[in-house]
């Protein structure tokens, strides 16, 4: 198909949107969907996502991305041109508890997550038979503190190998490396099972509890060095009692944390997400 | 200050935004806040709220209008021009439940709501006291349906009097005819104590309560000639339970009106609202 | 285990708490959890739901019951004594659509649903293999207008053979005759894709969709002669804007279904609802 | 009128209801509404509210309670038993922002907040307009850090001096030493404008803004010696995005704090609270 997407950051000025939607004109593009903003129309950054039908994209595409260039070097635009079509490559990580790979691998067989599983990778065996039964390829490799260097190596060689455009953490329980992250900015999607910055870290459940919380929640957020404080993408809680022991809120957290994340790794693929100061514009 | 608002509807093709940027470019407006919708992108109706900074608004207003005619004549769009600087009149219309009144009266103090407010209409003396303290205007016309035509004729030359650019019927329990609806085109917002379509008409929180349900809500919307069927602006719900009798609801529900009521209002006021088809896209 | 839940019905009057907790104490039970609730003090209608803990109930189960009769007929109790550790058989009802039957069996899977799930019946195919590879038997029984008297006779005949407590349609989208709800009274779970009383009956996305609601929803309740106007059991919603097309609104609308049918049958199998006057008491 | 309201504590144990029901039966009192919590029926700590119609409560009121110390001396109970019909004595203070106060004057205006307003404390002028008004007495007191120690002693005489039952700091924006905690334990109730345990402290608003939360709350909790470290008896969200400045955070935050604040109130008002190892029993 034809539809094409074009998300644009850059310092605000009058000018960019009649700009770029000239090049688009030009091209005979229809701007399906916009939405931009701008941290500070003074001097502030300018953001704007725009999906568009563009006939004979597919061929066009080099050319528009090549024509492009001059008018991003104006403005001093970070920038970058998506064809729908290209479905992006997707790996997902799991450890012991299945709801939130089951959650992404639901969305995927009803047709709702536009993207190709690449494959699957756990430290444990459990997950296995989901997922080789739908035909993704399932990576066994066991983690722990002390192999951490050689498993993220091997990690790292697999999705090379796959060309893996995001890596979704559906409740990985391994601290991944600077070395990992590096490799892959604003590409690792995590669900913290808190609502974050409440209960950083480990075991939140217990410490909500503890706490004595009339809600809990849930985070998905892009994976940085510091563990737990990457830019957050989406949130959702649900109501709690003092009825609720450890186990009950593990069980209504399930529900949140799957949608969440699946909230999360929908907007990302369908490129809704810029981050800016270790912030989100999700639009 | 120099904050305009263009809100545009026309059919959809290509080159719309391209052209409505340039023109506003020309004007050195920088646009700081713009969404467009389309109800199909071939053949459909295309939206688009743009909210911009432009120098000497002021003084430009009527010949950034006279020339954007042109070119509103060229892709058929109706199209509104406003300066935010210009506040809208708005008359409230109350009978005896004070709660929608106050929120927005409220708001109206605390200068979260852009408005001035012109003056209180009520078939109930209550609110005399609280409205003019503020130094509203307040008028107590006695209604009923034996008197409903000379009762509407007296509101309508006071609202022209007064320039009234929105009417909010803030929990007022008189019918209004098609006479004095067709007046005030999409400038009636009510707030209707029920999630509608749920509970049409007159006592919802009874048959609510008859019915079971488990959660109770409000909604407002435009006046048409159809009884609680204009164009919906706002809704939203609370959770009830068995031991919620009517007076409960009413309690409950109290809350859920005001707020939906007041953001309806603050939507209306900031132009973000456009009717199509007897819907509301809200941008 | 030695878990039991004792569900009363009675006119209200003093007295009854202590009788039923002497009657208790003098079993040595302890009460776990308690929950009460009278339509109107003076002359209403009582309920209460108690769990207890109570040494050898299994054995002790006739027993008690045999012995509780007299303090019923004192009370002019309506009452049922079960025992936790039997579990409650269930049927599910499915069509097309499987995300309700798979949030049943993830549930069911998980450990989170106390029950046997003795059979699931289908007018179509496609869930077979989900079903069997979990060891439930499937049984296709294509249905019709035309054939419903015949197919409803067979499924009767299966739910008896399989003795089964509780029937869950679960998006099982034909209508029940008389005949069939009779049968099963107060037995049978539906989930409605819409929030009653807004949209009974067909296709009730493409009506939200028609009058521009802000929020849709979706509602359990169990099924009675009346089509979508059995006591509400649950009901949730979601924010849906005009960008949301009719697809868009189901897809949004199954996450709404799936959670609140789960919510439903939980509370079912947990012996919390007690039907009173076409409402639900919810414990 | 004859409803009164039993709280009681004790270890968890068999034939508690059973006793304490039969007590009640002796005196003619019809329970209305009971509920009960165990942290572990095997050792654990066990809560009951029960509320009940007695006639002649008002006259019987002493005699109740000397004839109950003997069955709260058997089971180690902590109890209380009060009369609805005596109202709670409660004191307001405020600071500058007075959003807070005005929705539990304007619930207490309505009618629905069962309590009497002794007096406002505020260490600004601002409000004396609209407590005066209402014939509510006003103590203008101004604090700082110096004074704190005079200014609290202050205020102790004056709530003494009102027989003041609990104290309500609707944004008070001052810090309260444990000199002052220590005089009314469990009996003062605080809104912080965020959802604790996230954001501990000052300036909550511009901290969820620089985290980039996508939703803000606000929580209601007695207050300890540890700065928002009380016992939690409420709290709610709402959602934010991308384009909420700080300042919109504080608009939409004072709906949040107002709402949560006033449910707080009201549950302490009907003896609905337990506190229990630093956590809230709301019943």
């Amino acid at each position: 198909e034809n539809r094409g997407r074009l998300l644009i950051s850059c310092p605000d000025q009058p000018g960019i949107v009649a700009a770029v939607s000239n090049f688009l004109f030009h091209y005979k593009a229809n701007i399906i969907e916009s939405s931009q903003y701008s941290t500070n129309p003074e001097g502030g950054t300018f953001f704007i996502r725009i999906e568009f039908e563009c006939p004979s994209l597919n061929t066009l595409q080099d050319e528009l991305k090549e024509e492009f260039q001059p008018l991003a070097d104006q403005f001093s635009m970070a920038w970058t041109l998506t064809c729908v079509s290209e479905l992006k490559k997707l790996a997902l990580f799991v450890s012991k508890e299945p709801h939130c790979l089951r959650e992404i691998l639901w969305e995927w067989q009803s047709g709702d997550l536009m993207a190709e599983i690449a494959l699957v990778v756990s430290n444990h065996e459990e997950a296995r038979d989901i997922v080789e039964d739908l035909g993704i390829p399932f990576y066994y490799i066991p983690a722990s503190k002390e192999n951490r260097a050689d498993v993220e190596h091997q990690q790292i060689q697999l999705l090379k190998e796959f060309e893996v455009d995001v890596i979704i953490l559906a409740r990985y329980m391994q601290i991944l490396t600077s070395t990992f992250v590096s490799e892959f900015p604003h590409q690792i999607i995590n669900i913290h099972h808190s609502f974050l910055p409440a209960f950083v870290g480990a075991r939140p459940y217990h410490r909500a509890y503890q706490r004595g919380v009339k809600l809990i929640g849930a985070t998905s957020h892009y994976v940085t060095d510091d563990l737990d404080e990457g830019p957050i993408i989406e949130q959702d809680i649900m109501r709690v009692d003092h009825r609720d022991h450890v186990e009950d809120l593990k069980k209504i957290g399930r529900n949140i944390e799957r949608s969440v994340l699946a909230r999360a790794v929908k907007w990302h693929l369908e490129d809704r997400i810029i981050v800016h100061d270790n912030k989100t514009i999700v639009f």
